[in-house]
């Protein structure tokens, strides 16, 4: 990840294009750096092109009374002038013999390795410059381009612009290529060219952009004799990098020595400044004790953000990064599926962006809304029941939403006047979140997450729930349950996973019948009490995630929408699109689109809602938005002449166009995961069958399932659950509860990395940290669709050591 | 706006740099397309370079048997062969003449009109390919670079792509930078190098993005001889246009018309299927009689969209566009502020997206939030009396958290115990909105914006109100006040509108001791009743927008503050970080932020709020975002040692780095343009001091005073009020309400274009309709920050005409 050493500034040099002087500016750069007393790393990590014009070699010989404070190296050189991806193809070609291409991990690995090294000898304040190859998207080695090959590694850049005829262009698109990687550009340097002047149209274009442009004098031609060559372009370097210290290039070099002090300086402000500004969610601010307790974010690539440290009581030496790695383990509050900063929805940000801004929905219609809403309905979640999505901006919103729906459809079937609208609840379970505006709160219970106006509207069921304990599949009943059954320890062995989540094998359990005589129990005795009338059901299929990952026996909410439908729900009797009974909600919000490897719960259960919503993954962790789909005769109750019979609910960015077009990207990249081999790969280890229908309903996950059988065994561990990417490991601790600290307390020692030689996972091969979050007694952990076996075996390993320990 | 025709299909051509082959590709395609027996438009906007290899000559020249088919033109013409800014300058140096270099506006304009004129000619499938100068950003005469100037034409492109060594970086770079702009890109062509490769290399990489990649042969060295160099240049076309009509070029001709053919379908299929899937915020589906009636907006730019044309029953002939510009007269649900799809908020936003992604917030922080919140507390609304800033997703769940701040502020203040705690309501205005979650609701009257959950909590005045009636200024007095007041007719005439938001001379006014004893009053007996107990006052400052426009009373408002904190509210007696007698809210999700050319409504009403909502205008129109501000008195009420006093209230993209870095760009442009002549010219008409304070209090509007007068006089017009960029005009109707289809009937002659010669402010020039929203009897349109004059004046006269016809 991202290094930064207090020491050793840093800064990566890319090209606007290839031959642009690129390395005779970097020279410079090495040559006034260490004019200044400084000793200065020079990397150029791939070379290609013959060797006697060889940067690394340039750059040590142009350095001249300074050679000695140079350190030049290359790590992988090719001979035929061409890009390295080509070059190292040619090789294999023309030489006959195996040519070893690194991957783009071992690439990275490979440059922070030096770079560390590099960093460990430094005692002074010293200067390193990372020379690319080609231009910002010239490919690497294994083929990925440049920006994105070096992008984990997160070094600040100077781009070298392009002096000639179109350079304008290639230097400020080279530059925007930069930007949507998230990289920070320190300055763009480019040649003094009289004729096209293109620094003086540069330099106001990028001042308004808050970036430093400076122009240096051209070298000379290229002279025939070598000999000659050499002695004019020293004496080119001795012009450029005068004696006195003055002018163009020391200007660049005193720059960038002040964007590293300044950005040391603003890590270092941050943690107070936001302990004085910022009023965070769901976070008691008195007991956040010290600026070491704020997490400093400075970017973040795939599963893993890049965090400072140097706030840390435990702050490293001089020699280590002030930046490190840290597992992203709550994917970030349940939103990131495949990785941070993914390019693809960058790009599609940057292009509905530039389309079209947001526009005005209602009544209107854009591509990226229509489309995504067609792909949900149609090919989604919503597939074979959803006939409309209403686009709101996030799960919580889009609940309210879906309660308004199922509330007004209630309404209108039974003909309810306006008192009698006034006295409606919902059905749901003891333990649901639908999100934080009152109105959502008001379909959950009363709890330490309600606020003054809550007023909880409905009546909740306890419900059973499944979890593997001592390496067994058990369903636990809730004492009621657990009386009409007759089961001595309210602890149903269900055999297996598998077993737990086949409805149709479980629907004809003896389980199945105390369920439904339960539920019909308590609706009778409910209806009898009359206040209030229930008017809808409100589910989290499988899992209620903030509730405490609460895994809900399905089989019991399976039975609960038999019931409420008034018999056991046959699309045979009834079209998909016809509600019954009751409207029926399931809030997907943190289950669907393959939280839990499932695109969605309705397949698993046998049932379909009427009314659904999607958020969080729906964006791919980028952005926020949330959709609700609704079957035809919800929507029907709302249709008619009056505009006041419409649903009257919209936010000013409602189907805004780059939320919906990242969406879409979003379902691009889940459709290709779905089919990948990584994927089959995990699923064979949960002895999934291979047809389409089992994938679309089977109990599977990425953490593997002999590692999740033996935390089960732990002594401290009360219970474990693994589904899709989602592990929940419930330890044992009698207070419980929201406000425990039991699972907080046990996994500490996760929080910071290893002191260890080997590579990690982590982009760049540092000792990485786990952030994760818990909820009372239960740690939970989850991780992306792509997230790399690799990195899925080291988080196991490392919450197994913690644990482990604890039990010992 | 963008150009499309049956008939005509249309490619501009961009260079991935210079030199890469752009006339030569462009001369195959008109050749192709000649040959396949298109009639082809060749147009070169800008050409530089010597006259006897002009491109629109090359193009004309090679055309071979077709040469009679093709129609080939350059608009503006320069000797030197360099960038068009520079070539333009250079002219004017080398000659001494005056050199026209038309603005952005007449350059756009001239391009358009020369395509219209095309289309107007054509009578059967016609081809027309737009070729650029130099690269993607080189720029045009103007110094605008070519991406940009273009963008309001937004015409479907073909990327010419590098073939050289770097070609593969400049063609992605390039290829991103279109994206960027939102452009459609059908192809990437270039040309088969054999050594380099590139478009080996390309191909896949395209592919996987859904862009089709074609490579041809590249053209014969150049031949010292001239007339050997033309035979071999028409050899080389014969060969790449061979007379089967088979190949590579031939390809990309019919993948062209494909392209054309798809993009005609697709827009011709949205409004069906969009009556289809979608479910529309605030839309009665039953009012939708036909897919006349669905807006289909394909890109946007400045203040207009570009929307389809072909579903209406008023379909223009063959020969005109099937998009056409259309002002965004509500400014997108007020939303919109700098111009739709601005480039430095695209760039924001990929910024953020390719550094970050979503990082989680809670505990932890990030630059983009960081130094927003900063921002706003320290120097934005905040100023003077915020102590901290809470993100959530939109303006109603900013208030949400808004009313959990105060409420839990109020209760923990005078020891409130649980039962008490659920008797809290608020104190408002009727007519007032804050949102439509259903705690938002709440805390409003109830109406038909209602759902069957709402039970509004609190009280609400009914206020005086500001407007222009005949040219005067008056207040209009509810009854109560009304009868108080011992005014006959309830208006109040206040001598200017500056009088009437002057607070230091109103608080002196006989009205504002009517004001106070009224309140008081009021409150007294509220007290009595004592149900529910009054927590907080939730006022929307000056303008009551959803609700109907409403501008109420500055002088009600300040005097109401004043009563529910004890006395006249005197910064000298408290800190302003220490609320008294009730915390008061400021929803200024709409009017905040310079939608009435203020920062925020506090300076004018000479008072802070406790607790205030930004939205809207905060994220530039881009995407949602809403800031909660706090003084630290508000705080404090939440802060403690156990978690569960603390605010537990977050969405999962809380604080999202894409989000606050497209504020903090919005918030760049909004300071620019506050200090701008524009903004000065405007100000000066309505006699606004020169003074930095009475910027920050003073009324004024982008509307002219005596537009806003002429139209005041108007029998059919009520009232009329102009505040900043709202335009609020009532119309006389004796139903009014919310149903009420008055003000729609009024100015539905502006929603199409006029048909007239002349050239429109529109971006090309084209006529433009006007899109409006009416709240029942009020219409109000909106501009943004930096609407040109130009257009302001078009509006009003539209506006004028519209509703001059109707009175007449």
């Amino acid at each position: 990840m991202s290094l930064l050493f207090k020491n050793l500034r840093i800064h990566q040099i890319f090209g606007a294009n290839t031959d642009v002087g690129k390395t005779v500016l970097t020279s410079a750069l090495v040559r006034a750096s260490a004019a200044k007393g400084a000793s200065v790393y020079y990397l150029k990590p791939v070379s290609t092109g013959p060797l006697d014009v060889a940067d690394d070699e340039h750059v040590k010989r142009f350095a001249g009374h300074y050679k000695d404070k140079v350190d030049s190296t290359c790590l992988f050189r090719f001979d035929e002038p061409v890009s390295p991806h080509l070059a190292a193809r040619l090789a294999k070609e023309q030489t006959g013999r195996e040519v070893a291409v690194p991957s783009d991990e071992t690439f990275a690995n490979a440059v922070a390795h030096h770079i560390r090294q590099c960093a460990t000898r430094v005692t002074r304040p010293s200067h390193m410059y990372v020379e690319t190859a080609g231009g910002v998207h010239s490919p690497t080695l294994s083929g990925t381009t440049q920006l994105d090959s070096y992008r984990p590694l997160f070094l600040p850049t100077v781009l070298i612009g392009d002096s000639k005829l179109g350079g304008i262009s290639s230097t400020i698109s080279s530059y925007e290529s930069l930007l949507l990687r998230g990289y920070i550009i320190d300055t763009i340097m480019l040649f003094r060219d009289e004729y096209y002047r293109n620094w003086e149209y540069l330099s106001p274009y990028f001042a308004e952009r808050g970036v430093h442009v400076v122009a240096l004098d051209p070298p000379p031609e290229r002279h025939a004799d070598r000999a000659q060559d050499i002695a004019l372009t020293d004496k080119y370097y001795e012009k450029i990098v005068p004696s006195t210290q003055e002018g163009g290039i020391f200007d660049v070099v005193r720059h960038l020595d002040d964007c590293h002090a300044r950005r040391l300086a603003e890590l270092a402000s941050m943690p107070g400044r936001t302990l004085d500004t910022i009023w965070w969610p769901f976070v008691q601010h008195g007991l956040v004790k010290s600026e070491a307790d704020v997490n400093v974010l400075d970017s973040a690539s795939g599963d893993f953000f890049s965090v400072y440290n140097g706030h840390h009581p435990s702050q490293p030496t001089a020699s280590l990064s002030l930046l490190e790695p840290q597992f992203d383990g709550s994917a970030s509050w349940w939103t990131q599926a495949v990785g941070h900063a993914h390019p693809a929805l960058a790009l599609a940000a940057a292009r509905a962006a530039g389309r079209y801004g947001h526009v005005m929905f209602p009544q209107g219609t854009h591509l990226p809304a229509l489309t995504l809403a067609e792909r949900l309905v149609r090919d989604g979640p919503g597939k074979g029941w959803a006939a409309r999505a209403f686009f709101s901006d996030d799960g919580s919103t889009g609940m309210e939403v879906a309660l308004k729906m199922a509330l007004r459809a209630f309404s209108v079937k039974h003909g309810l006047d306006a008192p009698q609208r006034k006295n409606l609840g919902i059905l749901g379970l003891k333990g649901s979140y639908h999100g934080d505006t009152i109105g959502a709160m008001d379909a959950c219970e009363e709890g330490v997450y309600t606020c003054e106006w809550h007023d909880a509207k409905g009546y909740w069921f306890d419900p059973p729930t499944v979890a593997i304990r001592k390496g067994k599949a058990v369903v636990s009943l809730p004492p009621a349950i657990g009386t009409l059954s007759g089961t001595a320890d309210s602890l149903v062995d269900t055999r297996s996973l598998a077993h737990t989540y086949n409805m149709e094998e479980r629907l004809k359990t003896p389980l199945a019948e105390t369920y439904r005589s339960y539920i019909e129990q308590t609706l009778r005795k409910l209806q009898e009490n009359g206040s209030p009338a229930i008017a809808a059901l409100v589910l989290e299929p499988l899992v209620m995630g903030a509730g405490g990952m609460i895994f809900v026996d399905p089989l019991f909410q399976r039975v609960l929408i038999d019931v409420v439908r008034g018999s056991y729900d046959s699309p045979a009797t009834r079209p998909a699109s016809q509600w019954v009974g009751l409207p029926v909600i399931f809030d997907e919000v943190f289950v669907g689109l393959y939280r839990l490897g499932l695109q969605s719960t309705g397949p698993l259960l046998g049932v379909h809602p009427d009314i659904s919503v999607n958020a969080k993954i729906l964006t791919g962790g980028l952005v926020p938005l949330a959709v609700t789909m609704a079957s035809d005769s919800i929507f029907q109750a709302f249709y008619s002449d009056k505009k006041v019979d419409a649903l009257l609910h919209g936010h000013s960015y409602t189907a805004y166009p780059v939320g919906c077009e990242v969406a879409n990207a979003t379902l691009d990249v889940l459709e290709k995961l779905t089919g990948s081999e990584e994927w089959q790969v995990v699923q064979h280890k949960w002895n999934v069958p291979e047809s389409k229908e089992a994938r679309d309903t089977a109990v599977w996950s990425f953490w593997d399932p002999d590692f999740v059988n033996a935390i089960s065994h732990l002594d401290t561990v009360e219970e474990v659950m693994a589904f899709g990417t989602v592990l929940s490991i419930k330890v044992k601790d009698t207070s419980g509860g929201y406000q425990s600290h039991s699972a907080q307390k046990m996994l500490e020692s996760i929080k910071s990395g290893p002191v260890e030689d080997k590579l990690s996972s982590a982009p760049g091969g540092a000792p990485f940290g786990i952030h994760y979050r818990t909820l009372g007694d239960v740690a939970y952990f989850m991780l992306s669709l792509n997230t790399s076996a690799h990195t899925v075996r080291s988080v196991e390993g490392r919450i197994w050591a913690a644990m482990k320990n604890v039990s010992a």
